[in-house]
């Protein structure tokens, strides 16, 4: 799924394409069969192991046969399962089955369309967000559905594809001494959601910055371009601000801490990050404050280019229509013309005119208008 | 009901004039007098029952006689009586009598102007909502109420004629693996309306998928056709939300699950469509702002078209109107205009405007008019 | 108190002079002192008794004398009685101490300014609402305050002067098998109120087929009439909004049954009826989404038209200003001008300016301006 | 503190001076320090006491020396300290010691900023809320605060100069039959508060015809006083809308009742009043809708006019512009015009140009430009 | 970080920079890891202690040694830990060991970014809320983060750098008989916040003053330039409002009281203070509404001249065009033109075209457009 933010480029509408990503292929199959409802992908899926004990060293293995998990299900100790890749149903199932995931969560993780959304299903507790992510160029924002599933000791994670968003939070895993490794598996689900959660802020500074960039470039020139940017920053805005604004209750409900997987500890923590969450909604808010009154600036702008086009207009004629008319009156052919015979006619026809190009101007000066 | 979403012929109107479906035809009855609010509508009432017991074989048969319809009733197994058709108030009126259903809620089954709501009525509940269908052509979206009760063992459905949409559930049902014969009524009443939500989605692609092709379409040529085409669109949204908003409520309250009639196990799915629909309603909430966008990107595609037809107006007009008024002078016929009789005198005229020319131009290029 | 609704008249502006119907007349006199606040009104007030028991036939009697109405207090079974006319407060005040009424209580029920409400005083429950009316030539909504007190076996109407919308009460009440006369006093009160809000929909049926006969006018032709019957039309929507609005929450509270006096058995009566108030509501809203969307249209039509004008208006000028100049060049009456002896002067400057034409035409209809 | 509503006059943007009546002079100040926050204002602060038990007759007394009150703090009966003028804090903070009124409540009752609110302070009731008075001119309407303290048998009023508002209510308490004599305090200050809130309804209404008048006066003449009167008229409504949409909240907590310094009876009537804030509210609403919609009407209206000038000028320079050109063929000088020569060359030009017109007005008027 | 408030300069849009202060140097990071977040900044932290006991004059300290600091913690009396500047985050870290703050509330102590919010970690209530400081010119509003940490006898302040907004505590904390020594570590807080939000109302005045000189400026001349201002203004005061809205949620959650670190006494001042933010929110509200009328005023104050020029380019064009076709007929060279040759021609076509103009001065009169 992408939502383009490219201020200048022409508008790619990707944010309304993705949204529609085939949820019908879905339709009349029983709730529970899993359908994979994403763009299509292929490949294998990448399954890895982070298991780690009370002081021991942080294993770390890439799963060839899916079966392998199931020594992990009740092993002690904290174990995160990090599957890259969900469009593999069977294999998904699979997992499911090892760990007894309840089917619609199943069903979940295989849909990309999913609002974020926190659930407690049996045992687990499940949170569904998405990650957002600049393209290398920073000209586009990705978002990509990662799910979260929190047992007892250990943590599953399902995205699209393996990322580097995760990468401090196994480095920190990596570190005994790290609270990571003293806290439980509530702490571990906990920092992942934290690091996606900082990661919207990266994205909103670049958002920031190319609208900072707009509305300095509205002021020196409204072109319909600018507009178009506009509209395109503005849409990239409504796109995020449709990911996180459910993201805020689903944090909120897993902050309650009315299950035994978190433990009380944990609780500050998540409300910090429910605490972001917040901060993030402000921010977009702001921008789209910014995006409303850019568009209110382009529309004066243009209402100002059309009345400075209209004076000149204005004032060219009303000074020269009347005396192209003065002019035509002594270019009749009238035999009986006395003024055209006057010594003096021509020189007094052209005082008169100067005359009154000179009490135009000032009219026109006087209303301001030049 | 019919909402329509063409957003290439000329606007119908016909959500508005669906609304008023002519509800007055009951006032001044008692409430419980069962009249039929809605089109036109003749012939025979088909009505179908399902029932099946553990292991069994799905009995289908369509009934000649209503009748027939009180061995169902405290049947053992699972039974959904299908009526479609609510226009022969006196059958329903019968069928309401068989189960004992409240007057209010057959009321509510033959007027199609309903709400989506859930009510419980004694031992039954109750579950008013609209399908939407997309007409063959894909141009129309079609609005069909139906009626969903609850009873201990048995779900009776109501629905204005015979439809393919419930389809799937059948061939479920037919299946005595499927979890649909497994879990009890309350499920095969979840069924049906997760079939019914998750046809809003095909719906609202089509819709997506419209709406974009305006999008490009209005950047391409912002006509007076685009404008309608856009507003139709936004109608039609409008029609949806309409239907879609109440039902939200309906489900969160069913999936409170405070009555017997709802077992434990059913409460996630239950929630799990009440979900479905917050994303509809996310989905409507975002083509809604594209819409508006698209308005505002109409309107200033209007203010740059006449800003650019008065540029050219006034660039020719501010040429050539004291270029017009230079050639009336010497078109005058004082017979004392020494100028005329200057050897030179015409060339220099000509270059006198030359000159005007070409300071105007650079004029209006400094000033971007050109 | 009249709200306009004619779309095709001038605006009356009664929607708002109505609103001002001097409560000030009452400023500084203790609460619980009967002033009538409303339209000036004479005449007697007529009050009928209808009274009936199990099983006998309805006595309808018109009192000539308030005292009579003592009698009917204890009286066993069922007693409405039907007050026409609030202005002669002495005998409002008479019938509220033979019922025992609160002061508060008497003094809403004269004064016409209330909102839609519903209160418990004592042993009395207490609703004001609105009737709306459809005038006889149908352009005009009229809306008359109607208070219902309803006490242990009896109800109370006051309204203003006798209408028959409460006749297909009268005639279940005369039917002794109906169920209004098997039920009590609750059900008498909330039969009433529903055929009070039934007439919602036919009020607003009409209001609709105006609507749409506008939307229609305004696509052919945006003329400053229709936009003052698009405005006319909005504010008969926000006068009826404003009175339903509160009728919701005043029926909402009714519904919660939280008093003896509304038997369990009426619960479901009285929650229907609060959803009719629901879809009164919707098709408000969604017909102030139309007319919000009419106006829009009108604006655009203004624009376009606008923009059609300017470009026959540009097409015209810059064609024929340089051949205006053209032909002004030659007809200068300088002496020394060559052109003007050739022998294909003038068919050459005919030429040019034909080309100059021809030029301009094509370059317009790249423009798309023809 | 003055909210202007002059609709027919240069708006003098009082509302929004007023509210910047100083309040920094107290920043650095320790809370419950007093100092006086509003007009600068000189003189006696005038205090009077109302002081009547049982069947007395009423003691009404000015105050020459503010220690005579604590006479009253314990005297059986009722007493209303009313208190005109809350400049000299000396004074108040002397009040305040004497029936022991928190510091925070003395500190709000000399700042004239306060919004409305409710609170209780020990065994105080505390009320502050705007009153409206409509200037003698009727053009302008001022606000100014008024501090109720409802003790055990005693209420206290503040206010910044005396005032015939309170008038009615003192002639009431003059009559020892009347109901403000058989309540007690509470009922006393309900009296009070509903004094204030009735004058609401003469403001607005006053507000109201202004409205009304000028809503004919914009369909008459769109001109640009028009304009400004609506803003100013928008203005004032915000302003009043600001000051009572609190009160509501503060008389919906009055009215809650928890506190035995409300008896029970008494409660009707804080409802009642708080009732008539809704309306208040909703009558507002109503003339904000107005206001707005007059605004469009007048851009409409603005709209439409530039159209008409519009056609006016093309029309005239669509037909005299080709008509201009074609005089101007026949006016050059070329020797060989063999037209120039023709007998009926003059005639033919005149009815070519004559066709022309023909041709365009019927064009035009096809367009409905005529 | 600083929101820009300058109406009469150019926009430096510094509101959306500032936001965008590089919290995403953060990212990847533990949660916990301390990082400063903020404008670069070097120099020293200033720990000033202030501490008093019962009776005893106040002891000042200006620490150098940031251990001191443990003998304050649990010394008797009330101790105040003044910290300017946060971006030592070791010292940060070392105050924060010595109090057992928790880690989070060290994150957020030394990162600018936060939204106002009030928590509970452990024994400590921690509030953080923006300080608004007018620049000296008077120009710029400046926001600075402020955390106030509130322990069992002592309150902890962290700001960006030493500020005299707190000196008046600092004053009334020296005296021995003020209530800031009577009433304990709560009440000190109380009065720190109370002096920031009193603030608030010194920057609003200033801003109001702006608004108000801007309304009289945009009536008079409606430029490009006063619209800038005006956008500038609302940007100031989104600003603002996105600082104090969360800042009421915070007060109203500290005001609760359910905590034994605030004791009973000091709750009214907290909602005291809490009531002066609704206020300051109120006043916000009327600005912006004011701000969103100044645009409207500007708009049609734009229409308004648009349509005043093309009144006098249609006046004067449709005056003068016929005019000038009728003189190019007489300039016609045509032989046989008989009116060139009538003694009273030309003084005829004068007559005519006098005629011609009158006659269309007073069409143009009626019309309202002279």
């Amino acid at each position: 799924m992408t939502a383009n933010a490219r201020p200048h480029g022409r508008p790619t509408r990707a944010p309304v394409t993705a949204r529609s990503a085939r949820p019908s292929r879905k339709i009349g199959l029983g709730p529970g069969s899993l359908v994979y409802v994403g763009d299509e992908i292929s490949g294998f899926v990448d399954v890895e192991v982070y298991h780690c004990t009370e002081g021991s060293d942080l294993e770390r293995r890439g799963l060839t046969d899916v079966e392998e998990l199931a020594a992990y299900r009740d092993a002690p100790g904290l174990t995160w399962v990090d599957v890259n890749g969900v469009h593999d149903v069977a294999l998904i199932g699979r997992i499911g089955e090892i760990f007894s995931l309840h089917p619609l969560l199943l069903e979940d993780v295989v849909n990309e369309n999913q609002r974020a959304k926190f659930e407690q299903h049996g045992e687990h507790l499940f949170l569904v967000l998405k990650m957002l992510l600049s393209s290398a160029d920073g000209d586009e924002i990705e978002a990509e559905q990662v799910s979260v599933v929190l047992g007892p000791h250990y943590v599953i994670t399902f995205q699209k594809r393996a990322r580097d968003t995760f990468d401090p939070v196994r480095r920190r895993l990596a570190d005994p001494a790290s609270r990571i490794r003293q806290h439980g598996a509530d702490y571990l689900a906990y920092a992942l959601v934290d690091t996606i959660v900082d990661n919207y802020f990266a994205v909103l500074e670049r958002l920031g910055d190319q609208i900072e960039e707009l509305e300095d470039a509205v002021i020196a020139d409204p072109s319909r371009e600018r507009l178009e940017d506009i509209f395109e920053a503005k849409r990239a805005l409504v796109e995020v601000r449709r990911m996180v604004w459910p993201l805020r209750d689903a944090l909120a409900g897993m902050g309650r801490g009315d299950t035994p997987l978190i433990r009380h500890d944990t609780l500050p923590y998540l409300r910090d990050v429910h605490d972001h969450t917040l901060r993030v909604i402000d921010t977009i808010e702001t921008y789209r404050d910014t995006a409303a009154t850019m568009v209110e600036m382009y529309m004066t702008g243009v209402s100002n280019r059309m009345n400075e086009v209209m004076r000149v207009l204005t004032v060219i004629a009303t000074i020269f229509i009347p005396l192209t008319f003065i002019v035509g009156v002594y270019g009749m052919n009238f035999i009986n013309m006395p003024e055209l015979h006057w010594r003096w006619g021509y020189p007094a026809v052209l005082g008169v005119m100067g005359a009154t190009t000179i009490f135009l101007l000032m009219f026109f000066r006087r209303r301001g208008w030049l």
